[in-house]
């Protein structure tokens, strides 16, 4: 059966859809990507939804109204991406939409709230303009059952990845570094998922403060360029986060654009050049994400790296020589184009609602029990 | 099968919970009241919804913490209904859950804002704590194919009252009064459905301005005391809502506080006893009523009130009395209760949901076409 996959992330960079071919259900899912593709958020609606993320910025009726936009905007990317490949989006199976979060509070401070989570993008609308059932709002069911709604990802990979010759590990290497391993002959209740640490978070932030308009390290070019300050690598991997237990999650509070002004200040005195503290923090990246994942690394393994950070070499690099024993490679190498991954996820998901399996991973996100995740619109 | 309904309406008085036998599909669905409760929101709740519901005081997180939390409190009035009842909510078909709505906007006056509605009341919270399938979210499929997602409960009306011997008209008094009509033999498609206009909203404030401490006339007793003005009465028909085409919805914004306190200073000189004041109030309801019935009221005709005004009998015999040719019943006399309505009414729209079937009425809506309603949330 054919479905898209749909997939709107917090980069707020716009809208991934992935049309694929889908068979079987559980263990004999099968997924061939047939087409992918890319639609930006204009500026107007990227400032509606930064808006509405904001405690501060946000109101019911500009939530109550971009629930429906979004929708409408969703729906015209199925449209989209089945035209580029040449068909109707009405001879679709299904539409699987994760939405756009505007609120996650898995762990909330204040003893008025209770945990929760919001994804928007009106599934009635996709429905009604794709002529196509629709499966969205894959979170909240994670999350009844004292899950965190997240990583929601790891079903997906266990079933594209999972291997019985070798142990594989998913790294996505996004803002923020995540792992999803797989042992081999692995059972789905025996994968761990956790964030590695800072992903491009670091390097990003370094880029834009050394080379104002470089929004990131492009192919690696300024890591590779400078030479990594051991003694600075040393501290930097002093920072906590790296000796808390698994299951652990970071984000944008511990490795974001704070932590990076208090390095400059703290190590102005170093002297480094642009290049040295771009190569460090690429190393940083590079080394927290090995040290993690050498405890995971039991017989024969592949680390299969994703995630924009998997487009620089130098990182990738970086990572291999400090896993000597494991076979890096970046998901292109196995056929999936990284960016598709997480819109692909999505259609597995959908695959597993609508035959009413379930499809958390509480191993990964920490539920008490594996349930059917999402909700049906039926066209 | 057993399922219960839930409905949470725009007054925030509480959950309504109906646990009913349903069996068939379309026209064959029949329904059975097995339990009915009305369990009342706490001021705490009410207070979060009342911030949830205004432009001043929402914000993303407290609508994504809400969500989640009512969701809770509508899956618990399941159980106790179930409870009540000596059974397991697990052994439950399904639940239908009509939310809480915290936004309406079918014609948005700002270019910036489309068409929307937004009810919460996370379905996956009311899965997991019953045990059971959800269906939930009722009314945006409506608003996406152009309708207005209101009003919602005309199919059911048309299940529950179409009658092969008679026009039925299926007159609700809430704040404001709303009728559907149900002709002799007729199809779904000829169902109409529109607001008749103010219900006890105008009897409701006169009591509160001249006996405070009540709510409303209660058994029609101050209105039977009074006499009716005649020429207010005929003033007050004068109101350009009456002479507006079908189909035509109004609201408090027409004849809520506002309006009652311009009467009170515009006819003060009338020097009308209060009780004069209520009986004028309730025949200016009876008679807007009569006056919008009586184009419908064609051959054989039964009126069947519903909602709180049906529980004032000095304005049912004042509807009696203008509709000479209508047989006027109250939902009592069907065997309903008209409090259990509404939450009878979802597990109509969520059976029809759950077989793939339409439950929309275009012709009430100004919907395009029929749609399946709602979104399931399979446990």
């Amino acid at each position: 059966m054919l479905a898209v996959g749909l997939m709107s992330g917090t980069s707020l960079d716009g809208v991934d859809a992935a049309l694929v071919e889908i068979t079987g259900v559980n263990e004999s899912t099968r997924v061939k990507q047939l087409k992918f593709a890319s639609y930006p958020f204009s500026l107007a609606i990227k400032a509606k939804i930064q808006a509405a993320l904001s405690v501060e910025t946000s109101d019911v009726e500009a939530i109550c109204s971009l629930n429906f936009e979004l929708g409408r905007l969703f729906g015209e990317a199925v449209i989209k991406v089945c035209q580029e490949y040449g068909i109707d989006s009405e001879t679709l199976g299904f539409v699987a939409s994760h939405g756009q979060t505007i609120y996650h509070l898995p762990r909330p401070k204040e003893t008025t709230r209770v945990p929760s989570t919001l994804q928007i993008g009106e599934s009635a609308v996709i429905s009604e303009l794709t002529k196509t059932t629709v499966v969205s709002d894959f979170r909240p069911r994670d999350m009844a059952v004292g899950g965190q709604g997240a990583p929601i990802v790891p079903y997906s990979e266990y079933i594209l990845y999972r291997s019985e010759n070798c142990t594989r590990i998913l790294q996505n290497i996004g803002g923020i570094g995540n792992a999803t391993v797989i042992p081999q002959h692995g059972q789905l209740d025996q994968l761990t998922a956790f964030d590695t640490g800072p992903g491009n978070m670091v390097i990003d932030e370094l880029c834009r403060h050394f080379y104002p308009g470089e929004e990131f390290d492009r192919d690696g070019a300024h890591g590779a360029a400078g030479h990594v300050d051991p003694e600075l690598l040393a501290t930097l991997l002093e920072h906590p986060y790296f000796a808390k237990p698994f299951p652990k999650t970071t984000g944008r509070e511990d490795f974001g654009r704070e932590y990076v002004a208090r390095l400059l200040t703290t190590y102005r005195e170093l002297n480094l050049a642009p290049e040295d503290w771009i190569a460090t923090a690429t190393a940083l990246t590079a080394k927290s994400i090995a040290q993690a994942i050498d405890q995971f690394a039991i017989g024969e393994t592949e680390l299969i790296v994703g995630g924009g950070g998997s487009y620089n070499p130098t990182l990738v690099r970086m990572i291999a020589q400090e896993l000597p024993q494991v076979k890096v490679m970046i998901q292109e190498d196995l056929g999936y184009s990284s960016d598709a991954k997480e819109a692909i996820a999505m259609t597995i998901l959908g695959n597993q609602t609508l035959h009413q399996q379930s499809s958390n991973v509480p191993s990964a996100t920490g539920a008490s029990k594996p349930v059917i995740l999402g909700k049906v619109t039926y066209y």
